[in-house]
C-alpha cells in the first residue's frame, strides 16, 4: 500500500516532534505508521527532515480509532484507509468495511443450525426492510453464530423477542446515524462510525444493567 | 458453602448416568461441581451410589448458564447459589449478585475523571429515577470506565446523547423483564436472567450492525 502525501499543504506544517504533540502519540508510534504505509509521508524540507500538517494529525486520529478502539488488524486498517484514500467509494461502502473488521463472528459447523439461523435472520430483514446481503457477510454470520448459540443453550424462545430487540436496534441505528450527520470528511465519518459503535456497545450493556435493576425493583417490589 | 439434598424427592430419581443424559453433561462435570459443592448431593442408596431428582438438573442449567455463558467465577457462582439456597433473599436481591458477576469493569486511575464520570452517572440515573448504588458498585464502576474511556479517546461530545441512550436502555429492560414475568423459580429467574443479559448483549449489537447498515444506505443514497 502506498499512499500520496496529503494534498492540505495549506494548513500549518510541523516538523515529527510537534506533530507527536498535537496527536497525543509516542514519535515511535507515528514512525510506525509511516513505515506501515498507514500515513502517508510528510513534505521532505532536507534529507533528514519532514514537515507534516492538520491531515496527519486527522488519519493518526482515524488510525487510533480503528485499531485501539475498533481492534482492527494492519491489513484490515489498510483496506479501510485505501477506500477513503481511492476517493471514489461511497461512505456507506467505506463504513461497510470498517464494520466487518469490527465484527467477530463465530463459525457454526452444524448445518441444520446454520440453515436454520440463516432462515431466521432472513426473514427478519425482510420483515424490517434491512439490507441482506451474501450469506458470508460477517454481520450475517456473527447474528447465525449467536442465534445457533441461544438454541444451544436452551433458551430458544428468547428469540420469540427477536424482531422486538430488532425494533430497539433499529431505533439505535438512527441514534448512530445522527453522529455523522453533516459531517463531510469522509475520514472523519470512519472515525466516529467505528468509535460510536464499539464504545457504543459498551455504552449500552452498562446503561441496559442500571435499567434492569430499576426494572428488577419495580417488578418484584409489585410482586411482594 | 454446604448443600441440602434437594428436597424435590416426588420427582423421579435417578442415578449419575441417567442425570448425565437429562443435564446433557458429561458425568466427570457433574462430579466436579459435586466436589465443589455447586450441586447438592443426591439421595444415597448404596455405599456407592446415589440417586438425583429434576432439582438437580435445573440446578445443572442454573450452573451452566452462570459459568458458560455469565462466565462466572466459581467464587460468584457459589455466592449466587447461597443466595438462592438461603431462600430468604428477593429475586431482585439475588438478580443483583448475578449481575454483579456478570459486569467487567476497568478502574479509573483518574481523579479528575472518575469524579467527573461518578457526577455525570448520578445525574442520569436521577433524570431517569434510575436506583443509585455506591460508588463501588461494579455496574456504576463500569459505567464510569467507559465514560472515561470515550472521553480519552477526544470523543466527549458522544456523551450528549447519553439520555436518548438511556431512555432506549430502559426499553431493553423493560423487554428483559417481561422474560421472567410469571416464573416462580428463583434458579429458573436467575438463569434467564444471565442468558437474556449476556447472550442479549451479543445479539443487539449485531442486530444493531445489521440496522446500522440499512440506516447508512437511505442517509447516503439522499446525500448523493
Amino acid at each position: 500500500m502506498t499512499l500520496e502525501p496529503s494534498p492540505r499543504s495549506e494548513n500549518a506544517r510541523v516538523r515529527m516532534a510537534e506533530l507527536s504533540e498535537k496527536a497525543g502519540l509516542p514519535v515511535a508510534t507515528i514512525k510506525y505508521y509511516l513505515r506501515e504505509g498507514l500515513l502517508p509521508p510528510g513534505e521532505r524540507t532536507s534529507p533528514n527532515q519532514a514537515k507534516y500538517d492538520d491531515g496527519h494529525v486527522q488519519r493518526i486520529k482515524l488510525i487510533r480509532a480503528l485499531m485501539e478502539v475498533g481492534g482492527l488488524s494492519l491489513a484490515t486498517v489498510g483496506e479501510v484507509l485505501a477506500a477513503v484514500d481511492a476517493g471514489e467509494a461511497s461512505p456507506h461502502h467505506v463504513l461497510g468495511i470498517a464494520q466487518q473488521g469490527i465484527t467477530t463472528s463465530r463459525q457454526v459447523a452444524d448445518d441444520e443450525a446454520r440453515a436454520w439461523a440463516l432462515a431466521t435472520v432472513r426473514g427478519l430483514a425482510e420483515r424490517r426492510g434491512w439490507p441482506c446481503k451474501a450469506d458470508d457477510d460477517l454481520v450475517i454470520q456473527a447474528l447465525v453464530g449467536v442465534l445457533c448459540t441461544i438454541r444451544e443453550v436452551g433458551h430458544g424462545w428468547y428469540l420469540d423477542k427477536l424482531d422486538a430487540y430488532a425494533e430497539i436496534a433499529d431505533r439505535i441505528a438512527d441514534l448512530d446515524l445522527e453522529g455523522i450527520a453533516g459531517i463531510e470528511s469522509l475520514e472523519q465519518i470512519i472515525e466516529i462510525a467505528v468509535v460510536e459503535t464499539v464504545l457504543g456497545d459498551r455504552l449500552l450493556s452498562v446503561l441496559r444493567r442500571l435499567a434492569q435493576q430499576r426494572a428488577s425493583k419495580a417488578y418484584f417490589a409489585q410482586e411482594g
